[in-house]
């Protein structure tokens, strides 16, 4: 029993991560079950409120975002691990629209989320300067922030990229070929 | 009596432009008509909604920022006057608040101040890209985007100035001086 409460746990998760994706915060709770295959009253014992499944997802997320990261951080060039990261944290926040104000402004329940995201974007952003890949006097947490405001701005995966790398970039001079 | 008309209605705007850069969107009107040195009938009889007194707030913020651009289009160092702007336009959406989210993407109203400033900001790109202080990819709305993006993650002005320079710079190599 507790083997198939931790399948359908997983299932509604990655359930409602697709229906958020498409649809926002305010995603229908039945299709999201019926996608997981499961009914409503399975949805509503594993996530008594709408806030609950958000903050699950927004958690999950996070952690994937975190994972990711640690991913990065044995890459060859640090400073386009870095660089793949921040533009990966912007194209999230900008897909999960009804989320994305949360992702670094948020509840309480979010400063846990955001000191994961400056944990581990900090370490990727510490080998890529002491790779002089990037300017010394730039802290994680503007680089958050930075990809938290194109996440408000843009609506779309391909935006987010796009303006998360000329931020990155900067735009003077010829351009540059992707870090 | 006209000119008496037309200078309340400039003394009125004054004020309100102060005011709700102090405190947003939702700010005082009778403060605003204390100020203004004028009284609430007076203030009404010009702006008859809240809605109309923002919209206009918002309409001469915008015409400021494109005077701005028109001075600054015969600097010297046209890769700076950009910046410069572009600084000014990020900070003006960090500092007016409850207006930040309309200087992009708003109602009707707002289609002719995104006009306006694209046309103003385009005039900026144009000079800089000819002098080769900005790469030839990058497009006014780009860079429009991206001082509303900031906007949206900042709430003062020294943060705005600070992020939307590292945006315009990036974040690779050694420090570089303010352009």
């Amino acid at each position: 029993v507790r083997a198939d409460a931790r399948r359908n746990y997983d299932q509604i998760l990655a359930a409602a991560e697709a229906e958020i994706a498409r649809s926002g915060a305010d995603a229908s709770l039945e299709k999201i079950a019926r996608d997981a295959g499961v009914g409503s009253a399975t949805l509503h014992r594993h996530f008594p409120s709408r806030q609950s499944l958000l903050e699950a997802v927004f958690h999950d997320r996070v952690e994937g975002l975190c994972a990711r990261a640690r991913e990065l951080s044995t890459a060859a060039d640090p400073g386009r691990a870095l660089a793949d990261w921040l533009r990966e944290v912007a194209v999230y926040g900008a897909t999960t629209r009804g989320l994305a104000e949360s992702i670094l402004y948020a509840a309480p329940a979010a400063s846990d989320c955001e000191a994961m995201l400056l944990d581990a974007g900090g370490e990727l952003l510490r080998r890529a300067q002491s790779a002089e890949a990037v300017r010394p006097d730039v802290a994680i947490l503007d680089l958050l922030t930075m990809a938290n405001a194109v996440s408000l701005a843009t609506r779309s995966a391909d935006d987010a990229t796009r303006l998360l790398t000329l931020a990155i970039e900067g735009i003077s001079g010829p351009p540059a070929g992707r870090r």
